[in-house]
């Protein structure tokens, strides 16, 4: 047999490797455009920043050590420039050289490539650098060591954007985030990013959101945004997303699908039985809602890389679907989602329920704990899991982890009360926040208690509801949401006829759980209630203004 | 409703609670016989240690809080002394004064006492301790500060035995542990637990292990062992386990189990109907074997005390089972366990594979990351996860909880595979630790490798196997396992013909991954061979004194 692969990286090398050690005798052929094959692009941002201090490091894998231990046929600068699908063979461009090569089988793995919007004077801007690969990288290094710039400008706010914004704070630079939407990370929902940009705010980096850069003057100098705002900045990195490397297979006939990317069946076959494609260049199936989907991500990409291996090896295996479990740390906090977001549950007809809570990383006796942020959203009857976020200084990444491996297990919120993680003091508190997650989400799920969002906390107090801050005396003189009248939790029993019978109240406290204690008192009692969700904590960090206030 | 619990602390207060916020009308009596509720057993060794420096930080609810926000009739200093069944009431006593109280529904949550094993003199010791309450931790405070001892011995090298071996050493004592069983940790398997013991070793604790104390003299000053030998002590603590705490239940009729556990149905329920059990005083289902079990551990006991809530709610819950998900830090590294070990595995019956994997926490390019040793256990036929056991420094937990998670899911290695885990440079790899797990353990599953044990290996290179060490000339020279032959993995292609095809050859290398490439490699030219599962890296941490040694 023999097999070509396109694309020497993530996906790419990964089905080599896995393709030998199944097959010892097949013929394997990697081509790569690039100099480099098996490097760390996710390293990147870092070795900008000097965190990883050699360039050697982000060299996984060479086209030599890979022939040593795995007799592949590693071509860099090697291009593919055609496929010929009747001959079943690659024409390949090396340093100017064209030559053919036949395939039994080839497999794309061609990744994605920097998006680049239309942008006047974008060509003439001389300190303009997109993030793909090593070389993209050295670029950004030695122009920042040839010119000492000292003010960056990051066009979007997504996962590279913030490792960018990050890195070159660390090198030194004075860095604006400029981003289209009306948050950073747009993978999360936004009053879970709203924690993530606080916290670049804290390193004195600007944020600008909801703005559009569309030109350039100067040579790049001056960056101009849709409303007219102008931005000096020495180095500008664009890093507004990224789109699927499908060029070569649309030239050959392939199926594409959304964003043009190569669309591939269960089995990561292409539309040509001969012909398979993995990473960050297909559709696959999101793994939640099954529609059709592009999620361009390290993860995904290598384990592609491996089952197309075993499927080309007659093994029987099923590719289920992607989560678009992903995570980022900015400074000091750690961003991550799995599963649907709620912009995405909003345009999918899917009913949910949403939960905020801010538990602790591991028992508040013990020293150095943290609290995080949470959220878990699952389907209204069902309580199915649909999807998390968690943004937080520790224990963000094993939170996500946890709630990814149920997601995938198709698990509910009464699953999660069961969840029996591994607990002592400096690791996790006895009801760890995955249960105390599913214990909240439980609450909600079998109406024990009605919640209400921050998003529409002011709304129903403006129609009337009455708003009660069941938080001490000293926590509600430090701010509160406008319109909060004071009632401490543990007087509310005494004070309850205070309260009106037929008037709506919302209970409101620091993170949700006084006020839920709160609403279980009122509604027993024939009270209307809703607890706010998340409460005061999550609100103010939305809306840091309004409510430091306070009454 | 009236409702008394007996014991308030993980399991009694956490059904009280959950109680009242489900019932705000109910008579809501906690009975705790000890001084304090609510306090935090698992913090005792750190307060000891003087890790956790406020006594008051293990007190995580007190009598008159638990009145004023749930309105709770918490009793202290109050025993349990008998329990009337006919005519429902218990008769307490509290400071000599007895009286009856009456219940609709009775919750036990006793607990679990330490073992004391009989062993001569142990009475007229007057320098020997065990560790369950807040009075305890006070006593060994208070002989610590008074008496300055200088040496300890602790009996028992368990999970509260190891942490107490690292907060006397903390406060400056001279350690040593002493286990009956042929390892620390009896809850991991012994070549795991080796891990630990290296740790213990080299912070100059003495680790004794299959020595069982016998006997004490000179009023606890000598602790003598079964093999004769006497070792000096100051301070001994007693921590070889625990018992349920059920002389009350026993009393009272109710039926007892294995170890004199408190029997209860999957709703919690004792062979009384008005009266239900929760917590270490129990025996459960264990959630992978369905045998009964004993499993004192506070995850359980919480959730167990919610869900005996819910159930006197009306509500309907099950107990699935618990699964022994538990962890310990053991100074620079943590060991932990999920699920089923290999000695429980072999005296079940059931067919299972062993797979030990060492992948670091995350991607080795991104400064800081640590190897950790994994080890997997699933189910032969089926690929079954069984149980999973992990020792480092860095991402135990997080590994083990999704394990954990995935357990309860009734995954396989397959899904393993199949998990999309958070991955960035910082938080993991893109083939994250559970995905390697996986692969490694599906090869096993699918015959891609034949691999052999730790244990086994000796054996057979005596009967005549091949041992092949497929490593690096340099790091063969540095020590490998007796009567291997070094042929490092890139040569093995031209060196092939060196083997005999008729002798059974054994590989091995560091950790095990290049040895399966040898073995694939070898396999698939008609050669008989078996990886060594784990590598060198495990079979020396299991025999550090023969491997050292090299050929
Ligand atoms: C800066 C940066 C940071 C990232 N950080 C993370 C992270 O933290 N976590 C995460 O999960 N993901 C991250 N990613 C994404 C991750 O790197 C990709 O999802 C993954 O590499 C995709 O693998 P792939 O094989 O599909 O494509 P790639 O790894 O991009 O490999 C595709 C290769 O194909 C080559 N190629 C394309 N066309 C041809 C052709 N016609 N002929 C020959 N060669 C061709 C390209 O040169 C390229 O080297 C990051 C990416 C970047 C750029
Ligand atoms: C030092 C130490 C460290 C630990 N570390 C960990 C750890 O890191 N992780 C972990 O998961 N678990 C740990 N545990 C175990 C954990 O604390 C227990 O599993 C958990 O507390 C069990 O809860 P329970 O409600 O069943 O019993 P307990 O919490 O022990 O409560 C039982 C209470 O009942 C009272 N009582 C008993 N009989 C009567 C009576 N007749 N009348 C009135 N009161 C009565 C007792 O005084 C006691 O306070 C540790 C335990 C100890 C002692
Ligand atoms: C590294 C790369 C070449 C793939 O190499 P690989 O050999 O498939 O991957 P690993 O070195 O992790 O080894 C995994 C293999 O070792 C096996 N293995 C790992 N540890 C083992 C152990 N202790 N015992 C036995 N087998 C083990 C696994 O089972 C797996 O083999 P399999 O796929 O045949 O089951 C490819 O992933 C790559 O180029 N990566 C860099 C680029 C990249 O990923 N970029 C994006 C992120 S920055
Ligand atoms: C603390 C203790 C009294 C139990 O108190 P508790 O009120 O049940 O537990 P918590 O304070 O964690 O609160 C959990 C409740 O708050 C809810 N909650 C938590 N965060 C929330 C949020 N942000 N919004 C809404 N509700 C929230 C949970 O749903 C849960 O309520 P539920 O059980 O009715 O669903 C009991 O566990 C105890 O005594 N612990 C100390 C002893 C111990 O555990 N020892 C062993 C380990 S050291």
């Amino acid at each position: 047999m023999k097999i070509v692969i396109v694309g020497g990286v993530a996906g790419g090398m990964s089905a080599a490797t896995r393709l030998r050690r199944l097959n010892e005798d097949a013929e394997i052929i990697v081509l790569e455009r690039g100099p480099y094959v098996s490097f760390a692009n996710c390293g990147l941002p870092y070795y900008i920043g000097g965190v990883i201090k050699d360039r050697s490091k982000l060299l996984v894998q060479t086209a030599e050590k890979l022939y040593d231990r795995f007799r592949l046929d590693v071509r860099t600068e090697s291009e593919a420039l055609k496929i010929d699908r009747q001959l079943q063979k690659v024409t390949i461009n090396h340093q100017g050289y064209l030559y053919d090569e036949r395939y039994d089988k080839l497999i794309l793995s061609t990744g994605a490539k920097p998006m680049v919007p239309p942008m006047k004077g974008s060509r003439e801007a001389d300190n303009l650098y997109t993030l793909r690969d090593v070389p993209d990288a050295e670029r950004i290094v030695r122009m920042i060591e040839k010119n000492r710039p000292e003010r960056a400008a990051i066009i979007g706010a997504g996962f590279i954007g913030l490792e960018m914004a990050e890195n070159l704070y660390r090198r030194g630079l004075k860095v604006t985030v400029i981003e289209r939407a009306g948050q950073v990370l747009p993978p999360l929902d936004i009053e879970m990013a709203a924690a993530v940009e606080q916290e670049l705010i804290s390193r004195d980096i600007q944020v600008l959101k909801g703005k559009t850069v569309t030109e350039f003057e100067n040579h790049g100098a001056t960056v101009i945004m849709d409303d007219g705002i102008k931005l000096e900045a020495d180095l500008t990195i664009l890093s507004v997303g990224v789109q699927p490397e499908s060029s070569l297979a649309d030239d050959a006939g392939l199926e594409l699908g959304m964003r043009h990317a190569i669309i591939v069946n269960d089995q990561l076959q292409t539309s040509d039985p001969n012909i398979y494609a993995i990473g960050d260049a297909i559709s696959i199936r999101h793994f939640v809602s099954g529609a059709a989907a592009v999620i361009p991500l390290a993860s995904p990409a290598n384990r592609q890389g491996r089952m197309v291996a075993d499927i080309l090896s007659g093994m029987e295996r099923h590719y289920a679907g992607t989560l678009g479990t992903s995570i980022v740390r900015v400074f000091d906090q750690a961003a991550a989602v799995t599963g649907l977001n709620e912009k995405q549950l909003r345009s999918s007809g899917i009913t949910y329920e949403t939960v905020h809570t801010s538990p602790y990383d591991h028992a508040t006796y013990y020293p150095g704990s943290k609290s995080m942020q949470l959220k878990l959203l699952f389907e209204s009857q069902t309580g199915q899991l649909l999807g998390a976020q968690a943004v937080g200084a520790q224990g963000v990444d094993k939170t996500i982890d946890v709630l990814s491996t149920a997601i995938k297990a198709k698990m509910t919120v009464h699953d999660l009360t069961e969840l029996e993680l591994a607990y002592a003091p400096p690791f996790n508190s006895a009801k760890s926040p995955v249960n105390l997650l599913g214990y909240a989400s439980q609450n909600v799920l079998e109406h024990e208690v009605d919640s209400i969002q921050w998003s529409e906390v002011d709304k129903e107090t403006h129609e009337g509801s009455l708003l009660i801050d069941v938080r001490t005396e000293s926590e509600y003189d430090q701010g509160t949401i406008p319109g909060a009248i004071n009632i401490p939790l543990d007087n509310l029993r005494e004070r309850i006829d205070e309260l009106p019978k037929h008037r709506e109240i919302i209970v409101t406290c620091q993170v949700g759980l006084r006020g839920y204690l709160a609403a279980r008192i009122l509604s027993q009692k024939g009270y209307k209630v809703k607890n706010l969700d998340g409460g005061y904590k999550l609100y103010s960090t939305v809306f840091p203004a309004t409510s430091k206030e306070g009454v």
